[in-house]
């Protein structure tokens, strides 16, 4: 049987190869935490040498770092589907508030301990706030064109409503709301509050 | 003249003497950085000894943690006096919010690096969530006399919406945002948002 795994494990290319080191590391953050994973663990648990985990990552950082960009750009590409499909602001905000809080609920014992370590969270600060202010041009856009907010006010609104967004989450993660739950109150809060702020009802 | 200021520092009394000290550490840290402040330049720039430092707090650790739990009091105190003073929610929304972005305003460059302090967050840690509890419990109450929402979601609401008034402190600390337009935002956003979770105009 040896051999046979041997050549199984060659075949894996190496986009396959690196994706199933960054799961390995994943599936070690959910079941011992953060501290547990190490180039030493990763290689044992995926039954390859030390040196080609490094040949893949060149440092812990590194692959712990890339472990968070994937989560992150996950959740972008479901994120710009639904966005796609939102006919109005409510649904724009309906879908893309679900996609965060499942997202969280399914992996939130992966991506917080990443974002709580500061190796981590100091490597990808650029890339995080690029992709936060993407989000933001896009829902500003969105709002501005449902409540007529002038564009301070609608950026000012938008980063601070995604910060409720991000606050659920962390109560979804918690298990003290359901995603279900959480989706309705997001948009009940926050197309409230802009309704209010604009002084209007939706079109 | 040395005698003679020898005499006055010596009839400083201790309280006086501790707030001289955490004073001249507050302005450190917003004229030069919170790496500025160690004993030593917090014992010469007070013209005591060292040691003086010392005998009030144990470490700078122990120092800094004061100066963050001085700042957290007089924002409760502060917050309470206007609580007391509103008779409605939207009174209560907007009285708490103004202190609260008034002293991110004015302290802002003291209290946030103390907050970003690994150290000092993990000392604090259990206060500021006992602060937040009961700060969070207190409004749950006032949520609910007004808008009849049952404990569950009131929680849920009061909690995330804690994070939206969080949120717009880090703008008016940047200065993207001022005290006043800060607060009206707030006041629009959150009764707006509880206004349509309830499904009900306030009373």
């Amino acid at each position: 049987m040896i051999p046979d795994i041997e050549q199984k494990r060659t075949r894996l290319s190496p986009q396959a190869r690196a994706e199933q080191i960054l799961e390995q590391a994943a599936d070690l953050i959910q079941r011992e935490g953060l501290a547990a994973v190490t180039m030493e663990r990763l290689a044992r648990d995926s039954g390859i040498s030390k040196g080609l985990v490094y040949n893949y990552f060149p440092s812990r950082d590194a692959l712990l770092t890339a472990l968070l960009q994937r989560e992150q750009d996950q959740l972008r590409d479901r994120g710009m589907a639904e966005a796609l499909k939102a006919q109005t602001l409510e649904a724009l905000v309906e879908g893309t508030t679900r996609i965060y809080l499942e997202q969280t609920h399914a992996r939130g014992a992966v991506i917080l301990p990443l974002l709580e370590d500061p190796s981590v969270a100091r490597l990808m600060e650029h890339s995080r706030r690029e992709e936060r202010d993407q989000t933001i041009r896009y829902f500003v856009r969105a709002v501005r064109r449902e409540y007529g907010l002038d564009l301070v006010t609608a950026i000012t609104a938008v980063d601070t409503l995604m910060n409720l967004t991000g606050a659920m989450g962390r109560q979804v993660a918690a298990g003290t709301v359901t995603v279900e739950d959480g989706t309705a109150m997001c948009v009940q809060l926050i197309t409230g509050g802009l309704e209010k702020l604009s002084g209007k009802r939706p079109a």
